[in-house]
């Protein structure tokens, strides 16, 4: 007799890895990842508000309380996707989407909720600090970082991942082929004939379905 | 502006449930039940044993003791799938295998480490109970038994339970067809230019992988 352990042991001693083949990421949910995945770019990609807000120079608005705001001129408006025409002049805010870019002379985002607007100047209730609600590039993810490892499972978050550094394929292990063999003179199959000391062979479909959900056909 | 438990509220009552499809076991494991599965026979299909051990008549070992065995003629073996073929006589002891079906005659069985075997006569050293390691027909589902509800999520648990009961075939719901819209300016697909605010619709992909994970295609 040997332990479970060791019989698990043994099995395992004899497994090799699979070879590898290439799928789009729309495919590739359940599989493992056969390659270690750097990032070619910067999450997100440029500096962009984490807020609905005005972008504004901080130094415009240091002083800026609620009994004595900076009062801005309101320059235009910047939604996602889209580019500041000019750079932001001394005295200006920009009115900016979450996500939009962060325009150029800018260097902090004041939230809607910590101005007043009167016509088309705006009123900085809040300092707050520099940089505040500017998501910087790189952010999440930096250029050559390295941000899944060989043999990870791929899942729906991994996907959504690979696809915000552009990767749309994926080297991954093939699946394993599996065939199960139930043996036993008391097994019949599900159409069989269940003559007395028969039973059905369950465990085989049960099985199947285990290693479909495992990743194997 | 509406809660998040009424915005669900009002998606919930839009929904209706798809129509039904028959499909192989095999092929049901996800799926979502679309009838009561009521088992059409006992499992398991007859009396049978729960250990490696000896069917006796209880009659003939009740006073057995380890210091006072009694000793049965043993009239031949009983493997799983195989049937006896006489009755067991008074005095006699056939040889039984986990889940052989119990002979005509017996209502006990004595497992093989509570007796020692001399020649072809074996000494039972435990009387236990009448009925002891017998599993009746029926034990784990009754003919006639409701076994899975509509609405059941299958699993690979499900499977084996059917086969059981060897229903092969299945009703279950269609699967959902889902189309995934990512609006934005911002976006771009993954093969798209980031050019300055723009960034790629990540959000899509790990939703297709969560609808494919969920059930839907």
């Amino acid at each position: 007799m040997i332990t479970v352990e060791q019989a698990i042991a043994a099995i395992l001693e004899q497994i090799r890895p699979l070879g590898t083949e290439r799928v789009h990421i729309l495919a590739a949910c359940g599989r493992v990842l056969a390659e270690d995945i750097i990032s070619g770019l910067n999450v997100p990609p440029h500096d962009n508000s984490g807020m609905d807000g005005y972008a504004v120079r901080y130094a415009d608005i240091e002083d800026a309380r609620p009994d004595h705001p900076a009062w801005l001129s309101v320059a235009g408006d910047l939604a996602a996707g889209s580019v500041a025409a000019a750079a932001l002049q001394p005295g200006q805010a920009l009115r900016i989407m979450t996500g939009a870019p962060i325009p150029s002379g800018a260097d902090t985002v004041v939230k809607k909720e910590d101005t007043i607007l009167e016509g088309d100047i705006v009123g900085i209730l809040s300092a707050g600090r520099r940089g505040l609600n500017v998501r910087c590039a790189g952010e999440d993810i930096n250029t050559g970082a390295q941000v899944f490892t060989r043999g990870a499972l791929l899942r729906p978050a991994h996907l959504g991942v690979l696809a915000s550094i552009k990767r749309a394929v994926v080297s991954v292990y093939q699946r394993p082929q599996v065939a199960i063999l139930s043996t036993g003179e008391e097994l019949v199959d599900i159409d069989g004939d269940l003559a007395p000391g028969k039973i059905v062979t369950s465990n085989s479909y049960a099985l199947a379905g285990l290693v479909a959900d495992a990743g194997a056909e």
